[in-house]
């Protein structure tokens, strides 16, 4: 059964409200300004966005519900050739930490409608500038638990299915500790449209009590200009992957949706150095040497 | 008549030569590194890069010659279904200056086979973060008159191809003020590939007499800190063309070329500020308002 897109419309737009609030409360200055926008096609959203803050240089918190005739490449992956309306709305997150040792974050959760075809998507995952191995643990142990409670199969599956997306072919890095990733939730027969609604409900639940924690552990740490000129590199490979691979920013510019609000993803200052390459031994070097598919973090053992 | 591989590369690897060493001259202060690479499917390069000079923050100098199995998408330009070898060498450059008033100059010109098939491609354009009307004027001036020395058709058809080529379709803005671009050097039956190289040869040598004028007119204008905000903002768009729509790019990434020698275009500091308007009348509107296609800066009118 249909759930009502209104129904997932709402509950994404009221989770919006509740993460903005609770930033603000955790930046103590950042206030989220609004932004409402039309989508000439059909639908619109809002977009909200924090600067300068004490703990978020940047962050946006982007809702939207949109609808009208289906771009040609969505039909294609159904091989649908005729005229016909999609629906999609969903919450998008990014927030870039003025702290390098607070992670950048990201969450996306969404729902799409296309003809006979009913889908939801999305996943969370977590892009440190210096990876500390208590910290993903701390968040692939939360994520694990989360899903398990829904099915066995839910956090192998997605985290290897954040691994595999949040890849950068040309660095051969992962974009960062990974998270878990649904591009289209598993379609397992037994499994009602409401039990994923479900689902994507606590993905989008996990967000604040998970990165809460991490800006506690962490926006105290002391660090030096050459801490942030490492971020600034690290935010280099964030816009590579946003603008060479990210689907979602395609999607967006491929619907001719608001530049503005796609890319609110985009860092706040970013620097690229000509083949950059940390000290052997460093932290930075450290960091890179993580930077690799399959590594199971909720053990936490020696990586 | 085919013109000898070795013939076309030799010339690039010479112009990368005298290019540096009168960019230096100019700098002043700024020295190039040599990066000589390999790649492992055949052929490779020598990367030259200046960094933190008087007049050039960041700029690169590329000259490769690669060869080996064709990739996919290059095949299917000529529907060519079975294996074949594919050549290409060429000369690739982008300079970010340290002054917000001297504008950012690119130029590539490049020689590819595969099979039967033989071509030139390439351009130069210019992005200035302020435009200057009478940069502009100078700038199309020069590559109009060179142009003309070859053929009539192709300053009208290269500047189209660059105005049609160097856009953002998400911004709706040009990248620059364009200049001249040829995919492939048009094959009108009369004109002998000896012919074609001599014009690609002109290009070419046309880059140092008028980025050396631009940037004697402007590297002494006095500038601020909002000025080199505005750098950074532009600089942000910059990237966003490079790594959304860049056929030079794409290419490069997937032939698994040398990461850090097809990024060095890639600006050294940039900024995203989320919808940034500039003031109604100040040099940053005015400049965002002549990001069009289609301005013919040969006549220097008021546009």
């Amino acid at each position: 059964m249909r759930i009502q897109q209104s129904e997932v419309s709402g509950w994404f737009k009221s989770l919006q409200e509740v993460i903005c609030s609770e930033l603000e409360k955790a930046d103590s200055t950042g206030k989220f300004i609004s932004d409402e926008w039309i989508r000439p096609g059909g639908g619109g959203g809002l977009t909200r966005i924090i600067r300068k803050g004490q703990v978020i240089e940047k962050g946006g918190v982007n809702f939207s519900a949109v609808h009208g005739e289906s771009p040609e490449f969505l039909k294609n992956q159904f091989s649908i050739s005729k005229a016909i309306d999609f629906f999609a709305t969903g919450i998008s997150i990014v927030i870039h930490p003025v702290n390098p040792f607070v992670p950048i974050i990201h969450m996306n959760t969404r729902y799409f409608e296309m003809g006979d075809h009913a889908w939801f998507g999305g996943g969370i995952d977590l892009t440190p500038h210096y990876i500390k191995k208590e910290d993903a643990h701390f968040f692939h142990s939360e994520l694990k638990k989360m899903c398990d409670r829904f099915h066995a199969d839910y956090y192998p599956e997605f985290k290897k299915e954040a691994d595999d997306y949040f890849f950068l072919p040309h660095r051969n890095e992962t974009r960062g500790v990974g998270g878990i990733f649904f591009d289209k939730l598993a379609e397992k027969n037994e499994i009602t449209m409401a039990y994923r609604f479900d689902f994507v409900k606590a993905t989008g639940e996990s967000f604040l009590p998970m990165y809460l924690e991490l800006i506690n552990r962490n926006k105290e740490e002391k660090y030096s200009e050459s801490n942030s000129k490492w971020q600034r590199l690290r935010r280099g490979r964030y816009v590579e992957f946003n603008l060479i691979y990210d689907k979602g920013t395609k999607f967006g510019l491929e619907t001719s949706g608001r530049t503005e609000s796609i890319l609110m993803s985009l860092p706040p200052v970013v620097e690229w150095e000509y083949d950059f390459i940390p000290e052997q031994g460093s932290q930075e070097f450290e960091t890179l040497r993580l930077l690799r598919k399959g590594i199971d973090w909720t053990k936490n053992e020696n990586v």
